[in-house]
This record gives structure tokens, sequence and C-alpha cells, in this order.
């Protein structure tokens, strides 16, 4: 039964997803004589950990019973105490872990602790599924960067847009939607000025109740973007920062009298250097990135090797045009060609959604 | 309990699929007393239909008793008697049709000859998956051009090839091996002289038990084919066709020594007149194409509008550079591109198979 509860575990943290960074959602079960006494997910950053959560339902029903929970618990203090101090003293007698946490505060050291106060400790169980569960933060943890998605919409003959350039919309409803959950689900939503200028896009959570608003990262490396877009019209309401390199100090001070936050980033040429960026949002403990770029600063993230994971969309159309994408990401040759692991397909009505992590 | 036996009925029918054209493949049940006492299935051109073999193998127990049949049965003297004679003969109470012929030998004379005969009669059931079913031969006898199949490999970004001009191969095997099984589910494979000349392709069923093997045919206009091609090597043993414009006698010569087929079309430029091409088909009672054309072959076919349905196969790869499809089938704005209905997506393991009809 061990792998059930772990599993039930393992779903209970999906309800924290995207809704408690930096730290990562996870859930915790408390099962005493067969029967399930205490289920805890993580709460917002600040407040309980899912297995202090799980403790606090099941109350003296601790005793001798056991926590299964799908990472190492913590033994450090950060905004709470450590979980595995109220663990020892819940006299809980077993702890089922799913993987450890790589975190070098907890690594191991929470696994220990539990061991020395002579509780039964076992880990090791559902490591692809918990791993995958948490990539933001296991990339966050190990990389030293946040984890990117990268997300395209293309008609069925892979075109991002029409020759004239129209594409609005590529994607169906249904789809359009789903981009954005993810984004409810991403710590930031970055795009390149083409998608304020041009489509003048907002990047906010639409359509989706009691969703968490990402924040709102533009790269504008000459701080060229228009103060009447409804990106700026909007950062009061949802957060919003501009990465730029060289600017009119007017501007800079118009924007942030808008309420936009900005960052100067090291350039090359015309454009900001993309591993400047990436450490610039792991200073601000932002572990998850969705970008939703033209084809121009697609290219950028794909040959700095910072795409994490795709999301293609595949709209029901024929295009035409010779508007494709990559063609300065050139592979040449097909045995140089990027291959996706962990394909996965899901179909939005009459569009398809590919999902998958590039071996780059 | 109608509708239970046409289905099985129409599932029967399914064992013909491409091996009795250019009849339509049919399935026939016979029902008495709640029981099953016959069933058959089209055979090939010059044998028994469906209806034929299910009152062969019911005999006597035909009497008083209820014919399913996906298709009306026909009433005009083919390769065969027509089928309604022996529905009457042997005394069948009650037949239940799918759909109506519309060949005019047949349209509602197969039912009215059964109803003469006092012979009570039902028809118009599963309409849309009959249709959907018997997709060639309802195309070849209302639109007197066989029907024909689109098909692309492409990679994730839309790339028909790396930019060196390298593709295999884009698809992994088990997408090859399904092209290889809709090849042998249609009377003719289709491919421009760049598939013999790039590529080599034999275009012939491997790979399968007992496959048929289609009518293979290239389109040059110029008779360019190179007698070393194994195209031309395997035409004594694969049925080979080259449709042309202009050629010289003495390689018409060799061509047809080494078994190969020819016929003379009418072109526009360099181009074979693509009507023709259809029109020389229809003479020929073939009722399915399988394209598998390159870029500029294919961009002929879609404006000619000699698409009803497309397989587009995706790799699992990203291959970048500018080799996209339709560069020249643009669609310029997207209020004009064309649209597919009723998709379905297949997985052939990291590959992904899209269908669709054109809205053309």
């Amino acid at each position: 039964m061990d792998k059930y509860y772990l599993k039930l575990a393992i779903h209970a943290a999906e309800r924290s997803r995207g809704k408690c960074s930096p730290n990562p959602f996870v859930g915790a079960v408390i099962v005493k004589d067969g029967k399930i006494v205490g289920e805890g997910n993580t709460q917002p950053y600040g407040y309980d950990h899912a297995e202090m959560v799980a403790i606090k339902q099941a109350k003296d029903q601790c005793r001798g019973a056991t926590l299964y929970v799908s990472l190492e618990p913590c033994c450090h203090y950060g905004k709470t105490p450590p979980c595995t101090d109220a663990i020892i003293q819940a006299g809980l007698a077993r702890v089922v872990i799913g993987i450890m946490d790589p975190n070098p505060l907890v690594s191991g050291k929470g696994i220990k602790a539990l061991k020395d106060a002579g509780i039964e400790v076992e880990y090791g169980y559902f490591e692809r599924e918990i791993t995958e569960q948490l990539e933001y933060y296991l990339c966050y943890i190990k990389q030293h960067r946040p984890f990117v998605i990268w997300k395209c919409a293309q008609s069925l003959d892979g075109k991002y847009a029409a020759s004239d350039g129209s594409s609005q919309w590529i994607s169906n409803p249904a789809a359009r939607k789903y981009v954005h959950k993810v984004r409810s689900q991403v710590e930031v939503v970055l795009a390149g000025l083409k998608s304020v200028s041009e489509d003048d896009a907002m990047l906010n959570v639409r359509g989706l109740r009691q969703a968490k608003q990402p924040l709102r990262l533009i790269l504008d490396p000459f701080l060229e973007i228009s103060l009447s877009s409804r990106f700026v019209a909007s950062a009061k309401e949802y957060p919003a920062m501009i990465m730029y390199h060289q600017a009119d100090p007017a501007k800079c001070e118009a924007l942030k009298a808008a309420g936009i936050e900005l960052k100067q980033i090291k350039a090359y040429k015309d454009e900001l250097d993309l591993q400047e960026v990436m450490a610039a949002l792991f200073e601000m403990k932002l572990y998850s990135v969705l970008l939703e770029t033209g084809n121009r600063l697609s290219e950028a993230f794909w040959k700095a090797g910072l795409v994490d994971k795709c999301m293609i969309f595949y709209g029901n159309m024929i295009l035409g045009g010779d508007k494709s994408l990559f063609r300065n990401f050139d592979r040449h040759n097909i045995d140089h060609a990027i291959h996706l692991e962990r394909i996965k397909v899901k179909r939005l009505q009459d569009n398809i959604l590919v999902t998958g992590y590039p071996l780059l």
C-alpha cells in the first residue's frame, strides 16, 4: 500500500502547482492503522509546508503513524521552522519519501535528521514522475536558473503567420485557454517587444477564476515600448517588468511611474544577454518562465540552449507562404536535428498540442 | 437490433478494403430468428459480392430472414449477376441497407427491384460512417476521378528536409510502416521524378504479408527517368507506369521493354495537366491515389484542388532552415487559410499522424 498512499500524496501536491513558489509544491498523507488521518499540500510561500498541514490535521493520531511525502522534508529554518522537527515531535514512526530534495540546504540532511530520531525512513519512489512534477523547482535548484518552456503556435504546414503577417488566430479558443492556464502556473511570461508593438499583447492570465498572475516580462534592449500599449497601461494591475540595455532616462522614469519595474542587462549588439536575463530571474527567486517569443527571440533562446520544454500548438489550417520558424536556427543536416523526449500529444478540439523535452 | 447487425456488416466490409476494386468493399450479414446465419464481404473483382457470400453461407435459412448490407445491392449485370436477383430468389423477407449506391447503374434501382418483389426494404443508416468508409469509391462514382490522398512527412517545425536536402528519415519506422499499409490500400501511388532521381524510391509495398501492390505511377513530363533506377528495374515485379508529355521514342521503347506502361498526357509548360492525369486514371477504373509528391508537385495538386484527404506525419525532430512546404501555395492572409474537417490524430510511437479532409 506504500505506493498507493505515496501516489495520493503526489496528487495532493498538484493542488499547489504554481501557488507556492519559490517553494516546491509537495503533497503529504498520514496513515494510521490503514486509515488516512491527515493530508496536506504546500501552502503559499511563508505558510505551512505539506507535512505541517497533514500533521495539524492528524493531531494525536500521528503517534506511531506513517507519513507519505513526495519530497524530502526540510530540516532548516526558512520562512517556516523545519518540517523534520515537527515530524519528530508528532511521534510519527515511519516516513516514506518520494525523492530526495537536491537543495543543498536539505539534500539527505532531512532524511538523516529523521533517522537520527529513530524514525524508519524509506525513499526513492516514483522518481520519474515526481522529477517531472517538480521540473521547475529542480531546474532552479540544480541549474541555478528558471525552467524555460518555449511555446509556439503553427499551422499544420509549420507557419507561424500568413505571408502578410496575419496570425490571429492560428490557435482555436480551446488552445488559447490552455495557454492562459499555463501562464497561471509559471512565475514569468516572457516576450519580445514585437508582441507588444504588433499584437498589443497583455500577457496576463484571462478567463480563469482565481488564477495567479505571472510576472509579465518584456525584453526591450532600447526601451522602445510604447507608453500607450496595453502592457504598460495595465502595469499597476498586473506585475510587469522590462529588461533593457540602454535607455533614455526620461523614458525610464515614465515607465517606472506607470508601475513597471526596470532591469538593466548586458547586451551583445542589439540582443540582451540571455544568460544574464536568466541570472536576474534566478536572483529574483523565479523558477519558471514561459516564452511567448516571436521567431527571432525564439531562435536566440534555442541557440543559447535555454529551452527545457516545448509546447507546440498546431492550429487547424494550411497557410503556405514562407513564414516558418527557425530559418536561422538551422540544423543543416538531418543528423543534427534536435529530438524531443517524453513526447505527449493532446487534442484541443481540432487543434493539437505536442509537448516534449528537447535533447539539446 | 437493426443497427447492431448493420454495424457488423460495416465491420465485415473492412476485410475487403483495398482488395476488390473497382467494386466498393461492402459487408453483409443475414439474421434469422435472432441468429446470424450468414456473413460476407466483397470478394476480389469478378468474384462474389458480399450479399452473395452471405446468401451462400446461409443457404435455406435465407427464407424469411433479414439481410443487412452496408451499400445498396446491385441490380445490373457486371462481372457477376445482379445481387437483387439472388436476394429475391433466396426468399429473404427484409433488407436493411446502410446507404444508397450513387452509381447510376444502381442508385435506387436496387431498392426498387427488391420492393417490387415484395421485400420489405429500409435504408439510410450510419450514412456518415459508410460515406467515409467508401470515400474512394464514392469520389470515383460521383466526381469521375480517383480519390486523392496527399501525404507528407515534416519535422515538428514544419520542414520537409534539412537545409542540405537530407530527409531520411524524418519519419520513424512505425510511421514508414504505416505508409506501406496505406500504399497497400490504394490503387495508385503517385510521385514526381525527383522521388526516383533523388531518393531512388521504389514506391511499392514492403514489410507487409500478402499485401496488394498498387500501381506505381511517376509523372515525368520529358521522360527523364534513369533506366538504372530501382523503379525501372523492378517494373516486371511491381506494376509501374509513367505519364509523360514529350519523349525520345528510343527511351519509350527501352522503358516499355523494361515492363513500364507509358501514357502521354497534355502539359502546360513543364507540368503535366493534372486534370488529364486524373481522367486517365478514371479511364483505367482506378479509384484511389496516394500522392507521395515532393513540395513542387504537391503545390500543383493543391492548386488544382485535387486533394481530398491529407495525411501529415510529424517526425520527432526540429530541423530549422527554410525547407518548409507550400512557399508557392501561399494563402497570403489567415482568412484564406485552408481548414481540415474531421481531424484525427494518431500516435506512432514518438511520431504523430494528423489526418483530415481539406475544405477546398
